[in-house]
């Protein structure tokens, strides 16, 4: 059989996963990726833990080399750009060192991910930077050292853009960062950058951090910013990055702040430029709305990853959220179902787990509750704090846990969780629940783990479901 | 209206609930809790932890001080033993320092709890324990202190038994101990017991450490007791404990190893004798079988706790399962159903951690593959290792997953898993999914937690379901 191969825009988390499982299930068959950069496979999430210190080589966070991929037997280009597809002729258009090829396919995986964007803010000046990609952490780590003293043994042998390495170690260190926006990005940089000894501002338009996990979380990770060093302004929309040539300063509230570093987590947004004039359906954010297999609504295309949409596990309907675990399921379901074994590529329910120094914050579902009632839902919700384990056990941190449910039906809809002492993780029972439909009740009725050193007899969890089933009774 | 008060035999933690939770819905009726000893609400499974030393005072164990239960109304008699009850008068009889008295019910909540077997072997010796009851903890920790040089300070001032207390502390201290039995008392006090200095040796009859949590557990964790000096003796039956008034030694395989101390964790049984002679119906151990309301086979009579079965969530029949949470929220059910607000007092998934020095192991549902197939199950097993975070930060550590299921339906059956990060507290998931029914199917697409301090992109867990369904595809 003579077939076109799989072909695959985009060498990181969704690619890769789908051509990895396309090639183990169909070995005869050939998979090609286009990747326009240099690095392929890395693991974005660890970019803060590189830049604090704590991981000590930026090649640590690399999931496969280009040699292992080689061996899965996939072709892949890095260095290709995938500039327009023709889904009526199913060819690409690659450009590649000033050429230009088509390339016909069987299939085709749209999986070119997502960009920090920088709003109307001059990300040109010199110490300024977003957290996106390896050449960006290399960047920021490159800056923070005195001139003639960055250890480029940092850097590992990469392909890594070693220009803007050079020009951001050549710069006078930074003493003061303004990090502009408060969301994970903010968060964890701010954690890394106190760690680095500056002196960090943390600046949030809303009147929390975090808004993804509700306010019970924001409070907690505001005042433990605080406790460790971390000058935290919220309401507080910046401005202006103000320089010439390199940051100075940034403009707010008729007030502005000296600083020789701003890192900006103001967002995201979908790659979803390449299927422009395709007429292909979106979804929020301008995201590749796909259905339960990962199909766009172009005949033979798949999109995955944080350029596509999911299905929400609570709402059922078509939402955004960008996160690790479902670039890589879905990449691999679609992998699967290309190869002939259809697999549906999962609901999503937002589950996400981030730390703030000490603090492990988890959320996952409908937390909002404009959102709940937007879906449709009655939403109630219980705060509570218990303690993590026995309380004659040493360790035991208090751990604030917040349920949603609906009012009529009772299903829980969503919840959050923050303490010191293995919080994050216990958002998987949450998870679970969600994903299970489970009732208020039906959770306080759980059969959980208890042992003095992990967990009370009646763990953070059952006490909320607890107290909201009784509101609810 | 003039109506008997609701008794509850026992003041522990199923009593106590119980009783708690029908004062707070009935304030205006009467509740009385006849406890045969002078402790009541203690932590059972932090014994270990105060003989370990971990736990300073022996009263950082009590969850409830008798003013505590006063103040919530609860008319408590200690030193009170119930010794028969009459269904059809709807009293108990109950005797207390040599007096006898009747008193009648309006509903009777059996919670006796259970108590340490001790087999053939003589327990009457110095120098031989169970762990079972504040009571022997202090003994044990007294008997551990050389002559004249135990801190008392360690009791806190409850009611314990001084006499006893006395005795043991003018013994000589122990330097080397024989556990006998490596459940979970046998683990937890090879823990506390090398933490105290002891040379320590563990028994067991069976091949594994651990039965309930299947062979992958039980190696890491023999070989981790190895590594932190203790001595395991598995496939070793103990015949004897030799000595005259005090240890000597344990017989066992034609041999015999010199010991000072003994410490019996071969099993429990439950303190069911106070219906015996009434017909009422019984579930395995001799447990007193209960309904989903916890009501036994006699009128008015209910039971809860240690001394009463549950309903298996993945089996689905009765079955006995003496654990915390189990007791708590059983009490709990039975009060606010005898308050006129009908509970369910919840199925059992036999979820149980323990922690073995820095190992943490976990295990739910159905493990054993005879029990499976004798539930009507057609089991298939699988057992990985994957990292428990991302391999790049640290603290990653290899957590070990066992996952069943049921080969046609794909339902979840149980698992296990153990490590050493944060590994027993992701038991909950598992525990959840087995509640909901999920197959390992939609196991493997749960939205589970990631970022690289707490987990990996693929959960443990969720590596385990994606082999396992692979088998099963």
């Amino acid at each position: 059989m003579n077939r076109d191969p799989f072909v695959v825009v985009g060498g990181d988390a969704a690619g890769l996963s789908a051509a990895s499982k396309f090639r183990r299930e169909q070995p005869d068959r050939d998979v090609v990726v286009f990747e326009q950069g240099q690095w392929v496979s890395y693991a974005h999430c660890g970019l803060p833990y590189f830049i604090e210190g704590t991981v000590d080589r930026l090649t640590d966070l690399l999931s496969l080399s280009p040699t292992d991929v080689a061996e899965r037997g996939i072709d892949l280009r890095r260095g290709h750009e995938v500039v327009s597809v023709s889904p009526t002729e199913r060819t690409v258009t690659v450009r590649s060192e000033g050429e230009r090829f088509d390339q016909p396919y069987s299939e085709l995986l749209v999986a070119t991910g997502a960009r920090a964007t920088t709003r109307s803010f001059d990300a040109t000046l010199d110490g300024v930077f977003t957290v996106h990609g390896l050449d960006s952490a290399a960047a920021i780590d490159a800056y923070l050292a005195a001139p003639g003293e960055y250890d480029r043994n940092r850097l590992g042998d990469g392909p890594v853009d070693r220009g803007r390495v050079d020009h951001n170690a050549a710069l006078a260190p930074p003493e003061r960062a303004a990090i502009v926006g408060g969301g994970y990005v903010g968060v964890e940089m701010a954690e890394a950058l106190v760690a680095r000894g500056l002196d960090v501002h943390l600046f949030q338009r809303s009147s929390h951090l975090l808004p993804p996990f509700g306010e019970a979380v924001a409070e907690r990770v505001a005042a433990h910013l605080g406790e460790r060093g971390v000058a935290v302004h919220t309401d507080t929309p910046v401005e202006r990055l103000v320089g010439d040539g390199r940051i100075e300063a940034i403009a707010f509230d008729d007030d502005r702040l000296s600083v020789e570093m701003a890192v900006l987590g103001v967002g995201i947004e979908p790659n979803a430029g390449l299927l422009d004039g395709t007429g292909v359906d979106r979804g929020p954010n301008g995201a590749l709305h796909v259905d339960d297999y990962g199909r766009t609504s172009l005949p033979a295309i798949y999109a995955a990853g944080d350029v596509a949409t999911s299905r929400h596990t609570v709402m059922g309907r078509s939402t955004w959220m960008p996160l690790g675990l479902t670039a890589n399921r879905a990449g691999r379901a679609v992998g699967a179902t290309v190869a002939g074994d259809p697999t549906p590529v999962g609901d999503v329910a937002g589950t996400a787990v981030v730390k703030a120094f000490d603090l492990e914050c988890g959320r996952v579902g409908l937390v909002d509750g404009d959102e709940a009632t937007d879906a449709g839902f009655d939403p109630v919700r219980e705060t509570i704090t218990a303690e993590s384990r026995s309380g004659y056990y040493p360790g035991a941190a208090d751990t604030t846990v917040t349920l949603v449910a609906d009012r009529g039906s009772r299903r829980v809809l969503g919840g959050t969780i923050v303490g010191s002492d293995r919080a994050a993780i216990r958002i998987d029972t949450l998870a679970t629940a969600l994903d299970a439909n489970l009732r208020v009740d039906e959770l306080e009725r759980l059969d959980l783990a208890y042992a003095p050193p992990f967990s009370p007899v009646w763990d953070p969890i059952l006490v909320a479901a607890k107290v909201l089933n009784g509101r609810l009774a």
